[in-house]
């Protein structure tokens, strides 16, 4: 490397950790807001937060930015520099070339329009009244349609642009199978479900269970499976998350309901799950942009194999059980473990989708999915997606929902102008499958290893093969390696199938 | 005011709103890693608040700062400027002169020194060596003399410019008179006490006290004299501190003994006397650098009053003992409230300022201000310390230390170069005495609210005379407002020796 591009490359460096300070720094200050601040103290928090948000923009824009990404992106720079800043001037300048396509004026506009849009979305569900939210969300959504010409598209799809910002490469070519699996083979396994005559008891799972109790018991189950918590630590919040600020400090938030058993517990695996991620990042990675998963969905399908594929599974639980019963002596007494396994596993069509049970979740997704693509392609007019939405409702699940709160209204994305995330949180149930499905032949006597509750051998396993690497790679190039072949709906239905046909004895 | 003027001040005012951000930020930061982050996490979490630290510092002395105050303290300007303008850009200008009179180089070595020295420090303290520290310490106290010739001093002495560093105003002529009133009569005081017959018995102090139930007992204790939780917290830390992000948020931190009671409650009413004053502060300040305590030794007079003068109270402990009774009715069984009131009262010449009683306190403090002098004022040489440490402790208290450790190494304040700060402690026992008076006379029944435990009329008074100001008011305005002279010791030693006879019964 020549010494005038190494001197570049080492300033660029410099400058990308203090970047990476501004967002850490950010996020201690949102974490704490969420779990920690008096009330009195939020609003100047507020604003404290904003002004740093706006030297982090500022900075992540500049004109030294600019020259920095001009110098090191020339093709013989790149190639002289070592990989993790070459993948770093990549990231940066993805980010840089968004946001500088957007005119200052618009993207102004466009932040004062989601702020109030989240206001009045709030008020709308609250009064369950579409018709105030209607105006703002059909803005938003000719504010997705302006974004896409200012930044392109492949022109196959224009949505494609919005969910390449959530799951880099990812298609509508490529989502429009999976989902058509998944609709499919999810729709007539509901349907067989709904007509079994043996149904789980869910009732223990609805008995009184003490907060702190169940505080207890799920730091447990986390220090169980692995989550570090000399490297976290687990608090409340009214919505449940995980935040990083390095591979040595993430956060997990846990929100509790005394008279529910799965919401904290569930929950808790959920999060601990994003959590080992982002603590088993390769610590080469601090400090640049590369220090994050992935994608989206790759993020989503750690969070769902810990949940579904560990947490709620047989083996899991007969590892497990009897501290179940020494923590919730009253609460399961008469329970078998089948019994619980079962009740864990309940699957209700149901309207709110974060409620949704592990094999109807994915039908929620889509049917957001299809209007997204809907509104983008201009297939859909946003005053007709009460009616879709009840439709497929029907549809898909066999219910329709009462009220638009409890349908149309009940997500907060698209307020943001969240368009192209969705569709992740399925990718990350499909990802997950096809991850156990080579983990349960490369890791020998998988299945006894959870039941025995030693986790290391997978835990090693995903930080080999997806964690470490942190946006060193990209979904696809992950999954290819390791599964020899892309995005496969076939190993999540084969799954679900088999194991729903279990616990409903179809 | 011009229209010229006008942009210049409310441009001034974003400034500085961006400056005070930056410090909030980095409290956040400092709080959460004293109290909250998980020990992975440290080290990344240091280079953050070394990144942002240094981004403050940078804001503080650019150009643009230079221009603002350039303008602004035109005595024309000055004049046109509101008044908590005006204040903002006199103490802005105060900072930015201290900062830019010191050459960058020469700041840069002493940071290192400094930083280098607490290590040293701490190895020398455990090691029990002083000469290990003695080079550092003589290139600190080389480092304050230089400072002092940057800076300037007033031709009188030299200690002055370091004494206002933190209790602007405050002067060698003035605490001189005010430690050899507090010698004379606190070193006769404490020999009368060392042969009265009539000692506590503290024996209740030293029993078992969960740690949990502590904690409980402290937040009722904090509750009722007025701290505001939900503008504020209460953790737990190894060095209680107070940290204020902005009035609507003032957190406190705890450190329990479980065999000691008077560590975590005295401690969190100390803490909480602090918190008290910045969570009154006028919100009008937030943003500006005036929303602060005015000085150290205020601070220090708000945290003592209501650790000594309230918290170590007999008509308090009237009001309370019932409820200390009912929280620790084994450990209490069969102590009278006299008999409390007097252990949490006992005097014993220690070797330890931080574990020292309301009135050798002061002794302790009195040696750390006469060497500090000397030192200044090259009447004594680092090499001395230990010696002369000893026969200080010896001819004040009557003790003499058996190590250096339990000695001159005990306080970590010089090896960070906190050279004028020591005095401030017994400043705050001297103002707090004589807001005691004042308070005394013009809160009718004020003995009878301390025992009914309604302190509202007391913090009004708190608030309406020196909370709210902040920085608008010098600690000399303050004390010259509130009780029409100057700094006083003898209504401390008037206190202290009515307190202690009764108590002695001497
Ligand atoms: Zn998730
Ligand atoms: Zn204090």
């Amino acid at each position: 490397m020549s010494t005038n591009l190494e001197a570049r490359s080492t300033a660029f460096r410099a400058y990308v950790k203090k970047l990476s300070s501004y967002n850490q720094a950010i996020a201690v200050l949102h974490w704490d807001k969420a779990t920690q601040a008096p009330r009195k103290g939020m609003e100047a928090r507020s604003e404290v937060i904003g002004t740093l948000a706006g030297e982090q923009f500022k900075l992540a824009t500049s004109k030294e930015m600019e020259e920095f990404l001009e110098t090191l992106s020339e093709p013989a720079a790149l190639e002289a520099l070592d990989e993790v800043t070459r993948h770093t001037v990549l990231e940066c300048k993805k980010e840089y070339d968004r946001n500088k396509q957007i005119p200052a004026a618009t993207y102004q506009e466009y932040v004062v329009l989601t702020s109030q849009a989240e206001t009045i979305w709030e008020e709308a569900r609250e009064k369950d009244d579409f018709s105030l939210f209607q105006p703002y969300l059909e803005k938003i959504v000719d504010f997705q349609l302006a974004f896409i010409d200012y930044w392109g598209h492949d022109g196959k799809n224009k949505y494609n642009t919005l969910l390449d910002l959530y799951e880099p490469g990812m298609t509508v070519d490529q989502l429009d199978p999976i989902f058509t699996t998944l609709r499919e083979k999810t729709v007539k396994l509901v349907a067989a479900i709904a007509e079994s005559p043996n149904k789980p008891d869910t009732s223990s799972l609805k008995r009184h269970f003490p907060v702190a109790e169940q505080e207890a018991f799920s730091r447990f189950v986390l220090e169980r499976i692995g989550y570090d918590f000399q490297a976290g630590r687990m608090d409340r919040s009214a919505h449940p998350f995980c935040t990083s600020f390095n591979p040595g400090d993430v956060r997990i938030t846990t929100r509790y309901d005394a008279n529910e058993f799965n919401t904290a517990l569930f929950g808790s695996i959920h999060e601990a799950g994003h959590a080992m991620y982002e603590q088993n990042i390769n610590p080469r990675l601090l400090f640049t942009p590369l220090c994050d998963g992935t994608s989206m969905g790759i993020h989503e399908s750690q969070s769902r194999f810990w949940e579904n594929m560990i947490g709620r599974s047989l083996p899991f639980w007969n590892g497990l059980y009897s501290d179940l019963q020494k923590a919730f002596p009253a609460q399961f007494d008469g329970v078998s473990v089948d019994g619980f396994y079962r009740a864990i596993n309940e699957v209700t069509p149901s309207f709110i989708r974060i409620e949704a049970d592990e094999l109807t979740y994915n039908l929620h997704i889509m049917i957001r999915y299809e209007i997204e693509k809907g509104l983008i392609n201009g297939t859909l007019k946003v005053a007709d997606l009460p009616t879709i939405w009840n439709e497929r409702m029907q549809e898909y699940l066999g219910v329709t929902p009462p009220t638009n709160a409890l349908g149309v209204l009940q997500d907060i994305h698209w307020s943001g102008g969240s368009f192209g995330y969705f569709p992740t949180y399925s990718l990350g149930n499909v990802y997950a499958a096809q991850f156990a499905h080579v983990m349960e032949q490369q890791i020998s006597g998988y299945h006894d290893l959870i039941a025995k509750g030693d986790f290391a051998p997978i835990r090693e396993w995903l930080k080999t093969n997806i964690h470490q690497y942190g946006k060193m790679k990209s979904p696809q190039e992950l999954v290819q390696a390791i599964t020899g072949e892309g995005t496969n709906a076939t190993y999540l239905m084969d799954y679900l199938e088999k194991k729903f046909s279990a616990i409903y004895q179809l």
